[in-house]
């Protein structure tokens, strides 16, 4: 593929880091063994190499797995944009001179041992080498690093990772955390505009990927795991400027002394910085996220339905009384409301609803058995009621445990009833504005029927939780947000 | 069978309701639909029938798969131990009446519609018929409610549940929550010696069975979940004394109004309940669980290894610096602590760990990928460390996204693998008398390993825990127990 200018002359800066019109992997072993060669099975199960010119730097060999090898950044005939460094540390200062050399655009390194020791001579070696390249106009990702997935590009740093494109932005300096997070909120159906796993941030730093994603058209959500803060004043003015335009979800490992030890990113006292931390997100509007469930939740809330909850007024609508106890005091604690079904309401309801065995008193248990229209008109009646901004359900199958939907269904079949009360919810939505949140309780024979469950929900835009105390929190945490955002553009 | 005198004439007075000689199913409809036939397919699972008699009552069929059905109670030749009453309120009458007549000793009512819907006729109904049979010396297991699972016995409420025995008690108002309990406990290895679903505890309250469990040879913990606390004193003093010779771990729903509601138990001002239930707990010298998950993680924390830790030192053995990072945190915001690695533990830890993309300042990454003896040697080097109390740890094959056991693994030799590393962790705990904490994260795809792996783990006193934030609040807990109980006798 010959050069081309970039589409837009006015794009961002960094744009192009994320679109590279060629990639090569420096040094992929001939064996493709270790973790540096996952790099390569995920580009080529992504199909880079179908899109763009994928090279491998291997003096030793000519192909790996279809892809040409060469002995140096320099015998490629075409340009080169981007570089994954997969050296050990000793080699980088020779790639970094080929990489110069190349003119190419931007160099990521896997390539780790060097500032994240600690080691004083390390930490002037990375600065030597990224200074080198920055000065040369190339942009650095790393060292210490996964890098980029971008979709749509075909470029991924994990196998497993969706084919399909979406608009939630990851950003992690944990290459481990950037994969939970990509693995972990797709299988809950969510799908990434770009990930960014950045490490050590030399060059490139948090506050860098925050400015270009704000002004990135792909990215609606930002969900981000950070461990040191660097350049404080730019990173706390991308936030601001971010969650003025997106919603912004922030994840920071080492906010305890033992954390920050561990992230050997602080040392010394460090009280009082979660309230710091906390105060920063609340004031640039961002939410903050305590653990990785809350990033997962909270992302889930804020691209689905949930986003849009106007109030405190929960209606529950679900079998089992011990669960709906639960489920109640849980919805209490998390700072929601379940608030007693008014006279109207229960008059609608006793017009389908059978007497024996049901409660309509909110929690409210219409024992549908299998009835779908029962439960369907159940959750839509309740969603109509004055007092209540939002149902939370548990599906018919799991709210029993003799009227499952077991793992052993046949697939075609339960695809069609997955299909049946998608519609049907996402119906219930449409009309009555309110979301609704489903509860999928998940037991040991029911694991396959509530994911494809989840996946088809989230593409209706209807969120799905798998206890109702994260799903509290998750509501509570868009009504706290919304709040905290006065004076600022109004996001949802 | 003919009838046999109790083995022990100072045997509780609740014994024979545990162990019947002989049950009958009282109105299992001809086409063993509906929830109430679940009660049939149960004992046939369990093998019931092929330890003791088990008849039907139904005037309108011959038998029911293969078991034979009687008219009444009265039609049956030999004495009935335990009546189970499937049928309609309405049918109650005639049952009860069958039941004295028959001098049963004890009847089961799965039936509801009597005090918990808060007619007052219906109140008064459930008291005039429990009345009647109390009188007759028989004792009244509900009504509305699941009853009794033996497993010793064969007697089981709900398919699914082990048949195997073992040393924790369930007692929960809920039948629902019951078989959360027993087959979400179940699932981790956890075995039962008696569960006991009570309902509206119109004879047997919760009280009577802890008085029973107390003195329990086969019983070692008691796990509970309550909805309304009946007869308090009475209730108080149960707790009291079964906590002083058994750990107790209590899980109160309806703590909040909306729960209360929920609850049916309790109306108007509940202001502060929270506070007095947890202050009894601690009294008490039991355990209070928050949540469903509380209560899973607090019981096996009670039968495993981790019952016996003695102080606040964690030491975290895992791969991914951001999920160390993270564990970190959810460690020390549990109230516990990650110390450094002490310089004479950091000097036998260099003894075999390479170098290169490691940490040994605890958390602890000492990159083992696949080797099994750098991974226990680093677990048991960090539990022999003085300032370590407690080690958690994760699987090699969990800790990374490129070294997995994953789930298309072949079954023989998963099965020699666990065998390998629950032999070696099993070993370690023994020589150091420290515990060690498994996290068990589940992706996608390593569900039935990481299942399988926590089974075994279990039964060789190894805890599992799906989260570190649900390992570290469950060391806590028993922590803060052991300290609460100061006066009470040491039960760990």
């Amino acid at each position: 593929m010959a050069e081309t200018p970039n589409k837009d002359e006015t794009s961002h800066p960094l744009e192009k880091i994320f679109h590279p019109r060629s990639t090569a992997l420096f040094g992929v072993s001939s064996n493709a063994k270790g973790m540096a060669s996952g790099f390569l099975t995920s580009l080529l199960e992504h199909k880079y190499h179908e899109r763009a010119p994928l090279y491998i730097i291997n003096p030793k060999v000519e192909q790996i797995s279809g892809i040409k090898a060469y002995g140096s950044l320099l015998d490629i005939p075409d340009p080169v944009d981007h570089v994954i460094s997969l050296v050990p540390e000793r080699v980088v200062p020779a790639l970094v001179e080929q990489a110069i050399a190349k003119q190419v655009n931007s160099v990521h390194f896997y390539t780790a041992g060097f500032s994240e020791t600690g080691d004083p001579d390390l930490m002037d070696l990375e600065k030597r080498l990224v200074g080198q390249l920055t000065e040369s106009g190339i942009r650095v990702i790393g060292p210490n690093c996964m890098g980029l997935y971008v979709p749509h590009e075909g470029l991924a740093f994990m196998n497993g990772f969706p084919a399909e494109a979406g608009n939630v932005a990851v950003v992690s300096q944990s290459g481990a955390n950037a994969g939970d997070m990509i693995h972990g909120l797709g299988r809950r159906g969510v799908r990434f505009s770009k990930g960014i796993s950045f490490g050590n941030g030399a060059d490139l730093k948090a506050h860098h990927f925050f400015d270009y994603l704000a002004n990135d058209a792909e990215t609606e959500v930002v969900t981000a795991y950070l461990e040191g803060v660097q350049e404080g004043s730019y990173f706390f003015d991308a936030v601001k400027t971010l969650a003025a335009k997106k919603p912004v979800i922030l994840l920071k490992g080492g906010l305890t002394a033992a954390g920050a030890r561990a992230a050997h990113s602080h040392t010394g006292s460090l009280a009082g910085e979660i309230k710091i931390f906390d105060a920063m997100c609340r004031q640039a509007g961002a939410s903050r996220a305590v653990t990785m469930d809350d990033l997962h939740d909270f992302t889930v809330a804020s691209t689905t339905s949930l986003k849009d909850i106007k109030g405190k007024g929960v209606a529950l609508v679900s079998g089992g009384g011990g669960f709906a106890v639960l489920s109640a005091d849980a919805i209490a604690m998390a700072g929601l409301e379940v608030p007693p079904t008014p006279d109207p309401t229960k008059e609608k309801l006793r017009e389908f609803v059978p007497v024996a065995g049901t409660s309509i008193n909110n929690p409210i248990d219409t024992n549908p058995g299998g009835d779908i229209e029962i439960w369907a008109n159940t959750i839509e009646v309740a969603a109509e009621s004055a007092n209540i901004d939002v149902v939370f359900a548990t599906l018919p199958w799991s709210s029993s445990s003799t009227s499952d939907n077991d793992d052993s269904a046949d697939p075609d079949s339960l695809e069609s009833e997955i299909n049946d009360y998608v519609d049907r919810l996402s119906g219930i939505q449409d009309r009555t504005q309110k979301p609704i949140v489903m509860l999928l309780r998940q037991r040991g024979d029911n694991r396959n029927s509530s994911h494809l469950f989840g996946l088809a929900a989230y593409k209706a835009g209807i969120p799905c939780f798998s206890t109702v105390n994260r799903a509290a929190r998750a509501a509570a945490e868009i009504l706290d947000w919304r709040e905290r955002r006065e004076g600022l553009p109004a996001l949802f």
